[in-house]
C-alpha cells in the first residue's frame, strides 16, 4: 500500500480536530513519518533539558503520522495502545525533530520505531521508542 | 529507609525548578506517591478522550515523586531512563490522578508501577506504566 | 466475569498442546494467576544468576493464565502483543514463582502486571513486567 | 570506540560461562551484531509457531552482543537493566536471527534495538524490541 498522503492535509486535520497539539508533520515517505516540535520556556526541567514528556509527546504524534502512512489514509481514531520510551542523553536546543518507522502493519495495528534528535544533531538521538497504535475496528 | 517526606516541600520544589509541569503531588507514602492534574481543552485529542502525553506527563511526575520516596530525599536530578505505558480504556474527566507504587530501589535506579484514573473512579484506570529512574552517580 | 477456572485443567492443556513449556499453573484467582518454575543448570548465566529468558518465559506463562482468566475460558490462541520487563536484583534459587495481575481487558485485548520472585522471598522481587494479549477476533 | 571484536571468542565464552544459551553470535559490527538460533520441537507453542520467549532470548543475547560491541570489550557481566519486545506476525521455521543496532552507550548502560526473523526471510520481521544493558560500575 504506496498512497501519497500529503503533509500539509495531515496538519490541516491535526490543527482542526486536535487544536492543542503541539506537534507538526514535516514529512511523510512510504515506511517513515518526520515531526517537529518547537521548544517553549515551559518544557524545561531541573538541570536546563527538555522534559522527558514533551519528547514522549512527539514521538506520540511521529507514530500517529506513521500509522497514517501505514493504513494510506488519515485516521485520526488510531490510537496508542502503549509506548515505550529510553532517554539517551540530556536534549538541548530550539527545535526537536522525531523520525519513526514502520516496522509492522495488520489489520488490528501499526508499530512503528521513533527517534528524537535536537536542531541539526541528528546522529545524537535524545530519545528513542517503539509503539503501538490500534486500528479502528469495522463496526 | 521511612524518611518522612513533605508534599508542600515537593510541590515547591515543582513550582520553583520546573514552572512549566501541570502536576502536583498529592500524597506521599513510605512506598508511594499520588499525583493529580487539571485537564485543560488543549489536552483533548479526536474522539473527545484526554491526550495519551497529558496521562504520560502525570505518570512521569508521580514516579519522580516516587524516586523521592525510595531515596529519602528530594531528588530533582532522578532521570527518567525508560517508560513504558499501556493505554487501557478512553480518558474523560475533568482531573486526572496517578499512583505510582515502589517496586525496587538500588543505588543505580528506582522502579515503580504507576496507574492513572479520572475523577473518583478509581476502579477503572485509563493508563498503566513501568518505569526506571536513574540516581545521580555521586560525583 | 467470574468464571472459576481449574487448574489442573490448564495445566493439562499446556502438557498436551505446548509440551515444551516447563511453567506451570499455581493457582487462578478472579483477577491473578500464579506460576512456578524450576530452576535447571541450563538457566545459570555468567555472575551465577538466572537468566533474564527464564524469567520472561515464567512472566509469559503467568500472564497467559491471567488472560485466560480475564476472558473466562482456557484460550490457548491469547497470543502476546507485547511485553516489557524490568530486572531488579539478582535472581537466585531452585524455583521460581510468578504473580500475573489483571489491570484491564476488553474485547481486543488484556493487559496485566507481573512480579517474579525466588523461593520464598515473596518481598524480594527479581524482575516485574507488563504486557498485552491480543484476543482472537471471531472469524 | 571502534574495537573489532572476534565472533569466534564471544562464542568460545558462551560455550564456557553460559553453556545453556542456545544463540550463537552470527556477525559483529562496529554498531551492530547479529545472533541465530536453531529451533528445535520444545519452541513450538499452539498455533505452531515459536514461542515468544525462544525470540525474546535469542533477541536478550543479541543484545547482550552488541553490549560487547558498544563497550569494546567481552563484558560477560553487562546485565539486562529492561526490555520491552512486541510480536509483529506468527514466527515460523528452522532457524531464527536477530539483528540489534546501537542506539546509545554511556558510561552506565547501552541501548539497542533488535529485529527478528525467519529463515531468509529478512523482511519479514516476527519482533521487534528495545532493552537497555547496565555497564558493570567501577569497583
Amino acid at each position: 500500500m504506496h498512497v501519497v498522503l500529503d503533509v500539509d492535509e495531515v496538519n490541516a486535520m491535526v490543527r482542526e480536530q486536535f487544536a492543542g497539539s503541539r506537534n507538526r508533520c514535516l514529512e511523510l515517505g512510504h515506511n517513515y513519518a518526520v515531526a517537529e516540535y518547537e521548544v517553549v520556556p515551559d518544557d524545561i526541567r531541573p538541570g536546563g533539558f527538555v522534559a522527558g514528556p514533551a519528547q514522549f509527546a512527539l514521538v506520540d504524534s511521529a507514530l500517529w503520522f506513521l500509522s497514517f502512512v501505514a493504513l494510506g489514509r488519515i485516521e485520526p481514531m488510531a490510537l496508542t495502545s502503549e509506548l515505550s520510551i529510553r532517554f539517551l542523553r540530556p536534549a538541548q536546543g530550539e527545535r526537536l525533530f522525531c523520525r519513526a518507522t514502520l516496522e509492522a502493519v495488520n489489520r488490528r495495528s501499526v508499530v512503528g520505531t521513533a527517534r528524537v534528535w535536537c536542531d541539526d544533531r541528528t546522529d545524537k538521538i535524545t530519545s528513542t521508542a517503539q509503539g503501538t497504535y490500534a486500528v479502528p475496528l469495522p463496526r
